[in-house]
């Protein structure tokens, strides 16, 4: 962890009492005029940081950015996903920057956010628009050690993660639509994307590319998208401060990334299928080369998508695009 | 297809026979000076092609070394699987080339060849042995519209492809191994590793490299490699013609890939079963996270091995590492 992460960190234990210049000056290594120094850096970044000279250095509020050190000094130390995070203004598909970190060792667990994606994507080479400042905008490594047909998985236990942590920090009802959405009140708010770089016995590496619609305004959205997609700060009272949400997607995303690899996956389709809003309704998913319709029965083990259809056999399905039939 | 491309079509169809500069000349639009400029250049590649006044030019005899003009000058234009060919002298590995192809947003059919590779590399991130002029080390650029379920279609069809061309061109008794090994006598001549990149529900592109051990001496092999591992010259009488093989081979994946692509996959499957050293054994298959012993029986449609265990119950398996028990 850096001086700006430890600083940061410092401060936020200390919550509404402050904390002396000479105490951090100790516990990090650094002259006074150092800490001094850096503090300036967080002020200027946005940091509203108090300063009294007998009794020290107080964290008043922090801003809505995303600050990479900042997003570092919130998480535990043991956790595999965010042990490592960058930040861009503006990238192509974060997933882009994820990929080039992975051709070139990185390990896992490092995320890459952006503020603003101009070529963010979603599913089948669709385009998911990412505009600056609004959104959760961000990519995971992982070099998970499973079966190719395993890999739905991934996308499985970010969906009931991500879930978990919208529903956490917004109190707003969240639910998950099968394969890869997070919807509130039946709209989209989030979704996620797995790409995979795999021989047949391995995957070489996943990136687990995630979109949050945090604050967008309803004219961020296109007519046709409205319909169909919304924004937390859209269902919500007012706007959803972004960095806290992003460190609670992270540590849930790394809590249920564990379960996965130990073995626990039965955990997390248990949980996805109480918060599915496809299971047990009249479906259609189209796919590149087929449909199946038929009643969303439960998921498989790979996590797959069951489906019972109308002649009665149960048909497993890896992915597609799904329309509730009424 | 390119000037030397056509002119060695044009001498190859005429057999023994030779084609006079005029006919050349007219056919391609060229003057019979520029014909002789380009023949010149392809008698200093090691083409032997006579030239006699009267009656023409004469293919005598083609170096054994891959010249992308005259293997494309081999296939018929309808061939997707060879479209396009480049070759390099020394690459990392072929996938590599083909991979930054495939992010150019190159259509598939190119295929890449190398007389050497620094960084061959085999199943599960093992190193191929490549040494110059003695292989034939490829990779192919395909964009199946196939479920990633299915891609292990990609590894067999290669495997029935590649096994009947080293057949009919040495006449070697080539089997099987599951998952993507050629065999003659029992040891290895070939391999295939296909990598792929993909969403979970499609394939945005597959890379399938191809090992062949052609005209490799008993000492390119390291003393451990020997045990399992051949060349097609060792067990036959002499040296096999590169080229010649390399040709047959494209024509041989074009055509499998043209059944995974026509929904034809068991026709595929049915080959297989019918070659493969491996059904009906029992063996033992190592994966990363777990191992299964049984009796191999048939080939699933997905392309996974389905194993009887001794507990009685079919498993599928994907890959793996094959030990035959005696």
């Amino acid at each position: 962890m850096n001086i700006d992460s430890q600083i940061l960190k410092a401060l936020r234990n200390a919550g509404e009492a402050s904390v002396s210049g000479v105490e951090l000056s100790q516990k990090l290594g650094l002259t006074r005029a150092a800490i001094w120094a850096r503090v300036s850096d967080l002020r200027s970044l946005g940091y509203e940081i108090e300063a009294q000279p007998h009794s020290g250095y107080r964290l008043v509020s922090a801003p809505d950015l995303l600050h990479a050190d900042d997003l570092l000094s919130q998480l535990p130390r043991s956790q595999k996903i965010g042990r490592d995070i960058r930040v861009f203004q503006e990238t192509t598909s974060t997933s882009d920057i994820v990929e080039k970190l992975a051709r070139d060792g990185v390990d896992e667990g490092v995320v890459v956010f952006a503020e603003a994606q101009t070529k963010g994507r979603g599913r089948l080479g669709r385009k998911w628009v990412s505009p600056a400042g609004k959104g959760l905008w961000f990519s995971i490594l992982l070099r998970p050690r499973i079966r190719l047909q395993e890999a739905t998985q991934l996308t499985i236990a970010s969906c009931v993660a991500l879930r978990r942590a919208i529903q956490a920090e917004t109190e707003l009802p969240a639910t998950i639509k099968w394969p890869n959405d997070i919807l509130v009140r039946g709209k989209k708010v989030a979704g996620i994307l797995t790409e995979l770089r795999a021989e047949l016995d391995r995957v070489a590496y996943a990136m687990v590319g995630i979109g949050v619609d945090v604050n967008l305004n309803a004219n961020d959205f296109s007519t046709e998208l409205k319909k169909t997609a919304t924004s937390l700060k859209l269902e919500s009272a007012g706007p959803v401060p972004r960095a806290q949400l992003a460190v609670r997607v992270l540590s849930e995303l790394d809590a249920d990334y564990a379960r996965v690899r130990d073995g626990e996956f039965e955990r997390v389709a248990d949980e996805w299928e109480k918060h599915c809003a496809t299971i047990g309704l009249e479906v259609t998913i189209r796919m590149a080369d087929r449909q199946v319709r038929g009643r969303a029965e439960s998921l498989a083990e790979d996590g797959s998508l069951l489906v019972r259809t109308e002649h009665g056999h149960l048909e497993s399905v890896i992915g597609g695009d799904v329309t509730v039939e009424k």
